[in-house]
């Protein structure tokens, strides 16, 4: 296609400003809160969901499991037979997470009850949500719906949730934007890494969380749930931070700057700034990875899940560099490939963001806001660090690697915004 | 000088012999206890510091500073006019750390009642001792003695140190080697940065010592003085982990590779596995490095501490390539200089240690086992990553650089090994 001068001088300026968007924002973590109190689109039988729009009948098992789950978990529906009927009969309203300012990984569900982070950008006045991040092993975001996971979800709601939110409160808010820069210094890209970033959250509120759990019997089990029994807790803060970021960017005339990429398990969805939340779709692709002992292929579940979210503002995936031990997790090959990926998704990005530096990249840049005629001119695919879910709903993670969005979606998302310039 | 062959085999078989002593050792952080409690050779006025011997009126200014400081937290004076006359009537009884199982950062001071982290080499079953870091500042390490410090010193002894005993003991001891392992995939390289280490020690404990501190009105100063007010908390644990390590190579006969190097501010000491506890000294050097602002060479303090015995085992510079952030804290270079120090290390030590694996040198371990004749051979000096103090006391650091002992006290240690194997 010919290049107009005009479109492209328009264009660069429209994702200047995005850009500009993307590394002025602070989100601000400012406590936690029941879903229905933060979102007055919510009721009872209201369910968000992971990726974009998908409808019942089509949705993966996992995804299936997980409204089952949350059916139950929210006492709509007594047993899964119920649960299924009830979503056949059309008598539960679901979206996606992206439609209402939140994201959530893997199936991503977030029901009325379900206590959600909350972020304000503080630079531009916007709010992200998100739920806490339950562990590892049988847990809703895979898709498992027993009695395990309801009871854990229902802790979360109950315990959990209106302590962290009082400590959150009373550290007077935690910038998470500073947490994921120090981390990058500390091993972790957040997707599939967030040893350090857990870590660096908890110290943060430690001295006012110990406050509010003193002389509590379930001190003990607060604080580890925090500090110790999942390295993957601030995975939820680093999607919920980068929503916040991304959210920002969106609407902005002319830009070409993705806005969104997610899953649902069966479609890879993005949006794309100057074309508002349109959602450009194909079928996801099959992470390519490696496998917790006794997992083949054969069991894993296609691409799903918000937390493609991050690799958005350059982290993730495209952060690969600064995690030397994720490269064995993800089976990325070597460490300087892993440093190759991150210094490849300089040609597909507006800019690079000198407030999150990768020190093992002598300090250059996460790489920032995904262009999509960049992505079309060059050939190279974003690159997504995720994890691997197994296609049964209920199992688990059964493994990690690397995915990369279906090309399609970006020729579409361009089509469109060619169109929409009058070009 | 010409190589015997059969001393050759004999030396290499020593060396072998040392650093499968080094590699095979656990250190077992097993509690907190007043010094006078574990050193039974220890009296009310005896003070164990850093490096090798050296007589009071030798001393440098930080040295004679925390002396001071030390005499009036143990009440054996109350001025410094006091404090100076015991010393100069030889009224204090003072020795080096390392001829007592114990190593200190800087000047390095251990008194009657100041509390040691106790840590037992559960594979030989020795022990290893080493105060708590005090944080950064105005601290007795650097030879600061004021009311301020001495506040704080008693802090550690009557607050911190039985929480944090009981504790340590409630969690069933804390594995240092785990953590010093995880810390090199986490940025660290435990000399001069410690923040990933030092969360991973609080985590460790993090909900024993909820349990401890629950309904005091300071649990909140005690959780925020490990993990969050210091990151170098975990300096000293690194230091401790190292010692009890490197004693169990000790006096191994006919073996070549250095048990110990420590500074007193003036004088750089090493001891040689073959050859016991005899120090070979020679003047320190000045480290090159970067200022804090408002400081410059001028007021810096030659190389001082204890801290060296990290080094011994692989860590701190001989890691820096795992610490790119570290790099710029230390003016080293380049991440890739980083790196290039911490092959070079490869050349003058016995061998690499798989069990502390560098992630950013593609998972190659440490270099373990520093062997005087390959020092003496290749020309190539030990790299160290040290704090540099303002050369008066009570002012504390003032910058942070790399320094390498005097080749010196390799040559003199190898001609008085050679002689010793009647060569």
């Amino acid at each position: 296609m010919e290049k107009d001068e005009n479109c492209l001088t328009r264009v660069e300026q429209a994702n200047k400003i995005a850009v500009e968007r993307i590394m002025a924002s602070q989100p601000i973590l400012i406590g936690v809160k029941p879903a229905h109190e933060v979102f007055p689109e919510m009721k009872k039988n209201s369910i968000f969901h992971a990726g974009p729009p998908v409808a019942w009948r089509d949705m993966c098992g996992p995804m299936q499991g997980a409204f089952i789950g949350a059916i139950r978990y929210e006492g709509l529906a007594q047993t899964e037979e119920e649960a299924v009927a009830l979503m056949e009969q059309g008598k539960i309203e679901y979206s996606p997470n992206h439609n209402h300012g939140a994201v959530g990984p893997m199936t991503g569900m977030i029901s009325y009850s379900m206590p959600v982070f909350v972020v304000k950008n503080e630079t531009y006045g916007n709010y992200g949500y998100c739920t806490i991040n339950e562990g590892l092993g049988e847990v809703m975001r895979f898709g498992a719906n027993g009695e395990k996971v309801i009871t854990r979800l229902k802790w979360l709601e109950q315990v959990l949730a209106p302590v962290l939110d009082k400590a959150i409160k009373k550290a007077g808010g935690v910038n998470l934007k500073n947490i994921i820069a120090q981390a990058l210094a500390m091993g972790d890209e957040m997707h599939q890494r967030n040893v350090a970033a857990s870590l660096l959250f908890y110290r943060t509120i430690s001295g006012e969380l110990s406050q509010e759990v003193a002389g509590r019997e379930d001190a003990k089990d607060i604080v580890e749930f925090i500090a110790k029994k999942n390295d993957q807790f601030f995975l939820n803060l680093a999607m919920v931070a980068s929503k916040a970021i991304m959210d920002s960017a969106r609407d902005i005339p002319h830009s070409t700057v993705v806005t969104a990429m997610s899953r649902n398990g069966v479609e890879f969805g993005i949006n794309v700034s100057g074309l508002g939340s349109r959602w450009f779709t194909a079928p996801v692709n099959m992470p390519e990875g490696l496998y917790f002992p006794g997992y083949t292929e054969e069991d894993a579940n296609p691409d799903m899940g918000d937390s493609t979210i991050v690799e958005c503002i350059g982290i993730g995936g495209f952060a690969m560099g600064c995690a030397p031990a994720v490269v064995n997790f993800v089976g990325a090959g070597s460490v300087s490939a892993a440093i190759k990926y991150s210094e490849s998704m300089g040609e597909i990005t507006v800019t690079r963001n000198a407030n999150l530096p990768m020190p093992n990249l002598n300090f250059q840049g996460v790489a920032t806001g995904i262009d999509i005629s960049k992505v079309v001119e060059t050939g190279i695919l974003p690159i997504i660090n995720t994890g691997i879910a197994h296609k049964k709903p209920g199992i688990g993670q059964v493994g990690a690697g690397i995915v990369r969005p279906p090309m399609k979606i970006f020729l579409e998302a361009l089509r469109a915004f060619m169109k929409n310039e009058g070009l």
